[in-house]
């Protein structure tokens, strides 16, 4: 049995926490048993592990998580990296030849695709567990777990099942996508359940059905061809044209954490970050990622979410509706990179193009920023702490706090962090954007290399 | 005539924007004619300056508050500056004693003091300008001003007149402190009008009675002498022993701004700075100072006041209860002073005391910073826009964007800008305060006095 974990998304409902670079799943907003806090990717792997499913997973995500997943989950967990966003269906296609020609899965296996962030019970992948078997003893083409509905929600997907059924395991009529509230009413009547994206089916089953598209089952060529692909759902691709559909239900907790109001009802404490809220305040929740203190006076049910890129304040029952509010084209304020990462203190916009960014940048021990010049800005480190080599065109220069570094236009550049070295970065320029970079070398072997 | 305005008072109750370098007054935060913001001591100064007054005014401050008058009113309004901050009584006597000895004004000449602080309609002004009449027909020693009562407030002092008088000047029976409602409410009956704080006199009068106290009425003693002056208000130590005092109604427009619900009552607009608002949110008010963005979704009758101290989210009605929940030991993160202001970017605490304190700076033409040193601090500066000259241990160095300058502990070093200069500066070292400065000469002159 492999495992398919999706990590897609750019939750934007979650502003100004969830970014471009860092989505919901990120979040390290839940507690977990020893009351630390940890994200949804890393409660869910934790829970897989559980399981014992760790091992036979595989993440398929965006180049922009990569840095993220590695974070953390660690650098050992297989990653599937999409070259672009395009739905479902072409990310568990190229996953599922990644399976076939880079890990030598047998075609016979069950490949089961599921989400990375929903909250829910261990029980769950108890669940997940069961598909190889249903498969087996169903013959199915495709297994689907259902959750069993708590309300008339108008906000999922209902799968149907032949309405004489009523075992565990039952086939799947039809499928209905976010029905007014009475025709939910009436789909729950008919036993009908949430679909939660979690499919499973032999891995033979589509590579096939890829194959049979004239889309390549290599993962090399596939790979090449992937902006070919239609940007279509898996849902809409695969499970609905598909004549031989099982689902099985799963009763337990399951919750889509995907606006401030649902995630602040699972986190186990009212505030993050520095926080003060007075007393008569009921069921509000801070969540502060800045330097300096907020305070909540005599306000109950709402959420203040701040970060470097803004500070929201709603009420919790409005807080879904924050998408349609916020222009999302600023650029990260904040980031986490494999090596460590930046904070942006400051960019200020001066006449003709001028422009001005000062960040603060952490390089992790052992880590190192590629060697790397730029075409339009010229940079100034202060070192603040920590210890580290630098490389200036080709010339070696032990650094540490005290150390300032000039760095004109043009100048190739790198720099290894010995202990946690941490510095002050004043970029002054025109476009000073993350893109203008240029790589000479990734590693520190690399960048040696250039070493006169 | 001649006015004393008094400019005190910290103004916790607006926190995050009044911090104990910037008290309420100087928030530019109300609506000019124009349409522009101004602080309340502008707009007090602007009225005053309506009737002819401007030129008859002193104002009355500490020491901290002198970079921000200057600033907001110019260079050339007296200033009577307290060596420590005493409570009215002293204040008004060295403004007094300033009058007398410094500007040698008559004894005979009339002498109002008011608050700096107190939003009201022109026609105060004409009421304040009848006192020195009143005064003179009266032959009282105190001539006070008092506000006609809208409610039987419990916040405000109360003057009683004597009960028979309901002519436009009537003599003062007794005073009354903050009463309950029920004693407001017969005060009200009686005629009694709110203190606002204004109080009129000959000037011979108070030089007479502090000589009486053995306190000396030549200015340049007094301010010797000044710690030595009892810590009490002018109300308890003048005016309620006075026998023969008359106060005179104003029925106009007058509201204490002491607290965010008040102040947003009177603010031309629903947000200032950047801020977004859910077109559902009714009487919410956001006041942002930071460069990052504040939405606000849901949530009608609230206040959302962030700077670079800190963010406050509050009901309106509970906003006057922010002095409590607020510790204020914090170091201010944002100044304005006489050659421009600082921001506080990124402030660190590493191990062993070793800080680093990293801010955005700005020298307005023509100013300098003083030629200071420092004992526990390094410092590094990246001129990002503007041009000027830097003078570090005697020797003149011109700067433009693109300097960088390295300070040492102990190296003298003073900046004149010549065309607006902005600079980050990085401090490294121990004990990182506004305190640790050895100024060696405040003008540029003085500074180039060390060029060698």
């Amino acid at each position: 049995m492999k495992l398919i974990l999706l990590s897609g998304g750019s939750g934007k409902r979650l502003w100004p926490l969830s970014n471009d670079s860092r989505s919901k799943q990120f979040l390290p907003l839940l507690e977990d048993s020893n009351l630390s806090l940890q994200s949804m990717v890393q409660r869910v792997y934790q829970q897989l592990d559980k399981v014992g499913l760790s091992d036979s997973t595989v993440v398929a995500t965006a180049k922009s998580q990569v840095d993220m997943i590695q974070n953390q989950l660690g650098i050992h967990v297989p990653l599937v990296i999409e070259p672009s966003r395009r739905d479902t269906f072409p990310a568990i296609a190229l996953s599922a030849s990644y399976l076939l020609s880079e890990l030598d899965v047998a075609i016979e296996e069950t490949v089961v695709v599921l989400p990375v962030d929903p909250y829910v019970a261990d029980s769950y992948f108890n669940k997940v567990k069961e598909l190889e078997k249903i498969l087996a003893e169903t013959n199915a083409d495709i297994a689907l777990m259902g959750v069993t509905p708590t309300y008339p929600s108008e906000k999922y997907g209902y799968i149907v099942p032949v309405s004489e059924e009523t075992s565990s395991v039952r086939h799947v009529s039809r499928f209905q996508e976010k029905p007014d509230e009475n025709q939910a009413k009436k789909l729950i009547d008919e036993g009908a359940l949430w679909n939660c994206g979690v499919f499973a089916f032999k891995l033979g089953y589509l590579i096939d059905l890829i194959e049979s598209k004239g889309i390549p089952s290599d993962y090399g060529q596939l790979i090449q061809r992937y902006e070919e692909l239609p940007k279509i759902s898996f849902d809409y691709e695969v499970v609905e044209k598909a004549t031989n559909v099982v689902v099985t239900p799963y009763d337990g907790e399951w919750r889509d954490l995907g606006t401030w109001n649902t995630l602040t009802e699972v986190m186990g404490q009212a505030t993050v970050g520095k926080a003060i809220v007075s007393h008569d305040c009921e069921n509000s929740h801070v969540i502060n990622e800045l330097d300096i203190p907020v305070a909540v006076l005599g306000l109950s049910d709402i959420v203040v979410a701040s970060s470097p890129d803004g500070i929201l304040v709603t009420s919790k029952e409005a807080s879904p509706r924050v998408k349609e509010l916020i222009d999302f084209d600023q650029r990260p304020m904040f980031e986490e990179r494999r090596w460590g990462w930046y904070r942006v203190l400051d960019h200020t916009h001066f006449d003709a193009g001028y422009e001005v960014l000062t960040k603060r940048i952490c390089v992790k021990a052992g880590k190192n920023l590629s060697y790397q010049y730029h075409h339009k800005r010229s940079e100034v480190w202060t070192v603040i702490s920590g210890e580290g080599e630098f490389v200036l065109d080709g010339k070696l220069i032990p650094v540490s706090a005290g150390t300032v570094l000039h760095i004109p236009v043009g100048a190739k550049h790198g720099i290894r962090a010995i202990a946690d070295l941490e510095f002050i970065e004043v970029q002054t320029g025109t476009e000073l954007v993350e893109e203008d970079i240029v790589r000479l070398g990734m590693s520190w072997d690399e960048t040696l290399g250039y070493v006169m």
